[in-house]
């Protein structure tokens, strides 16, 4: 076998059983999507360079995969581009095209292009493939699907909890009831690079913190002193922060009386209203306020979430936050605009190291017809078009081999039933029946076969 | 608004009205599919370069969508056959990988790279996104949805039968009974070929032909004699075989006659015998034995499909047919299959044109909270997550504008029952709902609601 090709790295193929398990969790999100009342969209997977482009800051748009020119269009390669090594300009002039990174930038384009006809607040959420040119391992998928559920044109904080709700709804649904939700606010993480002086270089800031869990505290002290040029009391600072594991209350307290901009006090408030939201319920799973999380994309503005499994090595299920100014980069202002992600992949990966799955079956396996001959086959194709409208599944086995490897094939998957009309049988007029379960078998009148099957 | 994005060009964005129009189909392609004994498996929509290439043919692979190699790899790119004019050379040095052209060349690949996982015959549906750079129009996606069901690993001819069930099966009960299934063979047209001394441009000649329905019969016949060298009485022979509109059985009866060779005898054998099989059954849709149907792709080499709707603009609503070597190339001999495909954004737009859709809701606008201030929300949040759990979906809207403004929303999205709870109902330990339908509205006691609620 030569030839042999497999998938890509980074992607997954799922067999009839793997995509049940992932259609279960699936349904699970969205049927809670739809229960708050979001509706759902699709956007194409491929977006303009324009749409793409300068929304996820430089960390975002490397991983973009881009689309070559198709035919002649090739031609206009700015070889002088490539040969200054300036590889952004050689593959933007080739390229008009990209597959989207993820689904909230695709949702601002949605929302600017078909402004007239949305009814703000346009709640809506969207499952769909997402493609990230990232270094495969496990967990990280090249492409993989998001399921974001975004609230777009109100301010309200209702919607800051309502996220919160969405999250603990899901995973409690999916029996992943220890999952963590930390929550920050971007205009905290601003003040404190204010306060030890890398404003300019808030980006990167975010982008060197966003790294923290993949390469530990140590090794980011050192990139934000050598990339960043912070000093080192500062970095301490930045250390007691990021590594506070002491009551909530503590912390919101210290932050409030150092920080007392307004945009600052804002913000705290906006995390104890959230907070205070919180003590009504008992349906959440655990939240935790952590300055160390700061979220890779540039377009979060306001509180922002991130989803981990304590214990288990994937990476983050899922995250969000509120983006101010999205919508804005396309034309339209004044649209303030908040969502949460789950990565499918991921929390099926996580679900099945947890045994979580119930027990699902292959639906299309429930009654397999024995193949004597086309002819038989044939002759009572009525009586499997009324098993089918029925409500039953049922496979004809195609070729007429022998009798014992038919019904090796049917056990093998599982079906409920076996059917068995050959010549014994269209000679006596009738039909015969197996049950696999208990290996029975039971014999009826043709006539009124399905009408009898009905009631069993 | 000048920076106002929009999705690129053969793409569709759909709203959530619109995509309820579409899963509408896509359910009912789906439990046919099922029905039928077919269990549904994914792949990635990004596929290796060397998996997707040389399996449609020419005319497939120059619309495959080619993704740019990421970061340092484009320098590799291959200036010298850019300006020697090689594009194709010059794509595959930086491109190791493109999107899927079709579902059947990556079920191909499935089935070699899975192969001791499979228990054979394998049935098997895919439900996904393939993309083709070709020129956008009416009815022709860059990106669409392709509904495919194969067969693999049998050579029944039972299987051939089945596939014009299914296709009459899922058209029936789209209510577009009048589609009619064209059928060929391509062995047919290879005798034709043989016969008129061109089988060795095969396939031009099956490109050719293929374009029948597009540039009409005359500028074939150009085509036929300018590219292909065929004499004029040739191409009349071809016409009178292509244009034929009297009987199948004279049809088939001349074809018989014409070609004696084994092949050929089979190949008619082979139409016959699904013919036969028809007979027995008034559940199909009209099927047209024409020899003009000659599908554009490499790969298939038995029976071929194509789905038309009589009088309309838009294009073929699907296709497929029997492809006997198609794993080889992937390193697994003597592995026959069979399938057809449906185009989803097709069948949508023709069911739009026929005004076929029932009328659906949006599942999500069911019970709208008016919002007087977040915390009377945050208030009732144990008799919202009540009514989510009796399966009702409910949206809390998330300002506290004013009130005629909250119910001219509920309005607009037609949802079924408004829940007001302010001051006054508050004070009163009380809940009032609202039925938008007629307008009337209930008081009910706070405690009970949601149990009061669920006998409504």
């Amino acid at each position: 076998m030569s030839n042999k090709s497999t998938n890509p790295k980074g992607t997954k193929d799922y067999g009839p059983s793997e995509l049940l398990s992932l259609r279960f969790i699936i349904n699970k999100i969205r049927n809670v999507f739809i229960s708050f009342g979001y509706s759902e969209i699709e956007t194409p997977s491929i977006e303009k360079r324009a749409t793409l482009y300068e929304k996820y800051g430089d960390e975002g748009d490397k991983f973009i995969f881009n689309i070559i020119n198709s035919g002649e269009k090739v031609k206009k390669a700015d070889i002088k581009s490539l040969s200054a090594g300036k590889l952004n300009q050689f593959v933007s002039s080739i390229s008009e095209k990209g597959l989207r990174f993820d689904l909230t930038v695709p949702l601002a384009r949605f929302v600017a292009q078909h402004f007239n006809e949305i009814i703000f607040p346009f709640k809506r959420f969207q499952i769909q493939k997402v493609w990230r040119s990232d270094r495969p391992q496990r967990g990280r998928f090249q492409e993989f699907t998001q399921c974001d559920v975004d609230a777009i044109g109100s301010n309200s904080l209702f919607l800051e909890y309502e996220m919160i709700q969405i999250y603990s709804k899901v995973f409690r649904e999916l029996g992943l009831k220890d999952v963590k939700i930390k929550i920050n606010h971007r205009q905290i993480l601003n003040s404190i690079a204010n306060k030890i002086g890398i404003s300019d270089s808030f980006n990167e800031f975010i982008v060197l913190i966003d790294k923290r869990d993949k390469i530990g505290s140590e090794k980011l002290r050192n990139l934000l002193r050598n990339d960043l040029n912070i000093k080192d009391s500062h970095i301490d600072y930045l250390s007691e922060l990021f590594d506070y594991s002491g009551k909530f209350s503590d912390l919101i307290n210290k932050i409030t009386n150092e920080f007392s901009d307004a945009l600052s006090i804002k913000a705290t408030e906006e995390i104890n209203k959230i907070y205070e939201m919180m003590e009504n319920s008992d349906e959440l799973v655990e939240i935790e306020f952590d300055l160390s999380l700061a979220r890779g994309l540039n377009y979060y503005t306001g509180i922002i979430y991130e989803v981990v499994a304590p214990g288990s090595s994937i990476g983050s299920l899922g995250g969000g936050g509120r983006y101010s100014d999205l919508t804005k980069s396309f034309g339209v202002d004044n649209l303030s605009g908040i969502g949460i992600s789950f990565g499918l992949e991921r929390i099926h990966l996580l679900m099945d190291e947890k045994n979580l799955f119930p027990s699902l079956k292959v639906l299309s396996n429930d009654i397999l017809i024995i193949n004597f001959d086309i002819n038989f086959v044939n002759e009572i194709e009525q009586i499997i078009y009324g098993l089918r409208d029925l409500g039953r599944n049922v496979f004809v086995f195609p070729d007429s081999i022998k009798i014992s490897k038919q019904f090796s094939f049917a056990d093998k998957n599982k079906f409920n039933f076996v059917i068995i009309y050959g010549q014994e049988e269209k000679d006596r007029g009738s039909i015969k029946i197996r049950i696999l379960d208990n290996g029975s078998e039971k014999l009826f009148k043709l006539k009124n076969f399905v009408h009898e099957f009905s009631k069993m």
